[in-house]
This record gives C-alpha cells, structure tokens and sequence, in this order.
C-alpha cells in the first residue's frame, strides 16, 4: 500500500505506453481503493472499433466487476490526460471520490479545459486534483501524434 | 426502410420495456442507417455492475461493431431518455449524424434540461429533436419507480 499519488500516476503511464504500442492514442487510467490499484486499462478505441472504450471507461467497468457493484464510492481514479465529457460524465455517474489527471486537454478536455462538468450544478460532483506529473502524460501523447504524422 | 421517426422510438421503447422487466430503469436505444436498425440495446447497469452501459453507450458500441468502425457518419440514435453527459459525450466522439430522445431528464439531462453539450463548443457537434413521444417515453419511466416505491 502505497500513498504516493505518483505512484499510480506512474501506474496509468505504463498503461498509457501499452496503448500507444498498440497504435491507439496513449491514455492510461488506473482506479485506486485503500491504496490498492483494483483495475488498469488503456484506449482501445481503434482495436475494438468503439468509440466508447476510453481508458477510463474501462478502468471504471473493471472496477465494478472487481467490486460487484458499480458504485465506486471510496476509489479514486487517476488517469494520463484530462477526461472528454463521455468520460467525466461516467465518473460522476460510478460516484468515484477523487478525479487525478496529468495533461490537459483542449479539445475535448471537459474538466477545466473548454468547461468543468466536475462541479457544474448536477445531482453529483468529483473532486479533483489536475496537472499530476503533466509533463510526463503530455509527452507521450506528443511524441506518438509527431510519429503518426512522421509515417504519413 | 421506414422514415418514420416514431417507428424508430417504437423500437427504442421496446429496449426500454426489456430493461424494466430486468429491473433496471427503462430506457432504450437504437441505432439507425439508411432506414434500417443497425442496433439496439437498454440499459443494462444494475444486472453488469457497469456505470458505463447505459442503452446509447451499448446501442453506438453495437454499432461499432456491426460496421466495422466506431465512426458512425450517416447514422441517427433515437433514446427514449435525454443523454446524461456520458452518452451525449459519446454521441459526440462517435461523429452520429442525428439525435433524436424522448423525455426530458431534469436530474441528469445534458442536451437541454441542465446545459447542452451537443453543441458547446466543442470540436463536434450534433443535430438534435427532442420530445420525440416524449409521454410514452416518459410514462414509462414514471410506471417504473412507482412501482419500485411501492414495492420500498
């Protein structure tokens, strides 16, 4: 057990990595209860041909097979770039504790970035702490669009 | 082929009976290109344990699937519920062409009730008509939790 925030943000880097091997955009997601990591996923979107499999869409589907039930009350997830509105919209929904992210995103970053639906009026709000290791997750994301655009 | 809308949300709120009589709340979605029903599903989070399967997310995976692509370009959704920010989040990344939902969601609605996200600003956007049946779509889910309230 391990209360380190790094360490899980290091944890969803390496899932991150494990996504860009596979071609897809590096996103990693890990959701953490007690200090224990209880899932890990990656982007699959491009593999599966589902626009819904984001990294934390994932992470937050193993969590509740985990844990039998869908709410994640207690968990915290930390994930490698800012979540889109599908993915702040699902941990708001699983009623997760605790939101971390790395990079930032303006495009679809929907936690600060273009709006916040983290506290924005709704029956339910996340806290969150944005920017963990930021340049690390922004990296990976850089270097894998600047070699897509080297091959063309 | 039909062109009829409500033939369409008929078959959303046939989705949506299915998952009342599993216990879950009653809402459904189809997916629809060139006339024709590519997918459907309903809500199915009680009986997975998943926060993610709500019935758009299942009916634009279906999709994915079925076309061999999560890019849904041409295609029109028809929900028996307004999207909570997770599903209008996906509609959003997954490119559909046409929104079309029932009732209305106060608590949870993220196309109207409690701010739009189907055009925000944000790099995409989606054509929407609300209100399409919007009693039968909503009475149903009104039957549901009185019973359910009766039932305690």
């Amino acid at each position: 057990m391990t209360n380190d925030p790094k360490s899980y943000m290091r944890a969803a880097l390496k899932q991150a990595e494990a996504a860009a091997s596979l071609g897809e955009v590096p996103v990693g997601a890990v959701v953490v209860k007690n200090g224990e990591i209880i899932s890990a996923a990656h982007n699959l979107v491009e593999t599966n041909h589902d626009v819904t499999v984001h990294a934390e869409i994932l992470a937050i589907r193993r969590a509740g097979e985990k844990l039998g039930s869908w709410r994640l009350d207690g968990c915290e997830l930390f994930v490698t770039l800012e979540p889109c509105p599908m993915c702040i919209g699902a941990i708001l929904l699983s009623r997760l504790d605790t939101l971390y992210f790395g990079a930032y995103d303006e495009k679809f970053g929907a936690v600060g970035s273009n709006f916040n639906l983290a506290d924005s009026g709704l029956p339910r709000a996340v806290k969150v702490i944005s920017g963990l290791m930021e340049e690390e997750c922004s990296s990976l994301l850089t270097e894998f669009f600047e070699a897509k655009r080297r091959r063309g």
